[in-house]
């Protein structure tokens, strides 16, 4: 009998998925992390926020350039050898995922956390989308985006997340068989969206005791 | 107020979606249509029945070697042109598709029925998918595949199913963002992936009426 929840949320920029991510947690009162997991992977491993954070964005720079003197590896999990540093930075925030799942229930925004976490048994892949016109809405509203770079900005984060996500996992972003639930936000809201996807994790908790 | 359901069930090949989408007519006490379409749309166009089944499957053939002498067209609302013999095919089959969903609530599989039906403000879009053990099970169990041909019938369905889609909605198959909601079989299994898609729709009329 389990009453762990895994639940990865991947979203398109725009469609509110990380607002209903952090509704999802709430309802079923268990930790979110987005910025929290580049926080914790920033303090393990002694490495800059900054590089974790822009770790989809930038080209690689070698390791020995932001290692901290103090550095001896990742407790035999990972060696860190000679690989481009985004793939390292890659592997430490892995190490971090997979540490936060063994604590127990959780949900985890973007990150690769569905590909990293593939054989955990209890493991919920969702992908957040919504329409055009959701989405262009939501990012002038509440990102601040003016109206006249809205459509190439949602195209510009998606690419970016694509690419990063493709590359890592060999699997493809935004496919429907990538991911256990996929859900429109604008076909029900974000309120009822969310109220979804917890009946879902319930669902497939429920199937996993009965097992 | 509206208590209208109006549901098209897309799939991959042996993901269990046909029977999922009848289970989902049957508790919302609705009509359900997948051959039944096209033996409406044989009876009212009098096109052999034959035909349209392998529509997705022939080349195209020149539309007076088949139409019956009687034939006067489809009460103005498509003009029986040159146009090769499945785009003819899939402009009766979509004016079916368009009476079915004005009698009244409906789930509809297959077919581009998402795509014909997409101004309709009741439309609920679902995608059905499984893992590649769990489809290959069901092909071999229910569909009486053999299991050494079970991965490329799979395969060759799936193709020609996404290649006549997307041919005529200019949309993508399995790409999560042309539906409302896509689920993995294999997370729930077929009882509450029926149950889940129900309460999509109960959600959505909910917000639809609320507004």
């Amino acid at each position: 009998m389990s009453e762990r929840y895994v639940i990865t949320i991947s979203r398109q920029y725009g469609s509110g998925g990380r607002y209903i991510a952090k509704m999802v947690a709430e309802q079923l009162g268990i930790p979110f992390y987005d910025k929290e997991l580049v926080d914790r992977a920033a303090e393990e491993s002694g490495i800059s926020k900054d590089l974790f954070e822009h770790a989809d964005e930038k080209p690689s720079q070698p390791l020995w350039s932001i290692l901290p003197a103090s550095f001896s590896g990742f407790g035999g999990r990972v060696s860190v050898t000679d690989m481009p540093m985004n793939d390292k930075l890659f592997l430490i925030q892995a190490n971090t995922i997979r540490k936060i799942a063994e604590e127990g229930s959780c949900v985890i925004v973007g990150r690769c956390a569905n590909y990293v976490l593939k054989d955990d048994p209890d493991l919920v892949r969702i992908f957040i989308h919504s329409t055009p016109e959701d989405k262009k809405n939501r990012v002038i509203t509440y990102y601040g985006v003016e109206e006249k770079d809205a459509e190439s900005a949602i195209a510009k984060v998606d690419k970016t997340h694509s690419n990063y996500f493709n590359y890592y996992s060999g699997l493809k972003w935004g496919s429907a068989d990538t991911y256990d639930l996929s859900v429109n936000t604008a076909a029900l809201g974000t309120e009822l969206t969310a109220k979804l996807i917890v009946d879902f994790a319930k669902f497939r908790n429920e199937r996993n005791r009965s097992k």
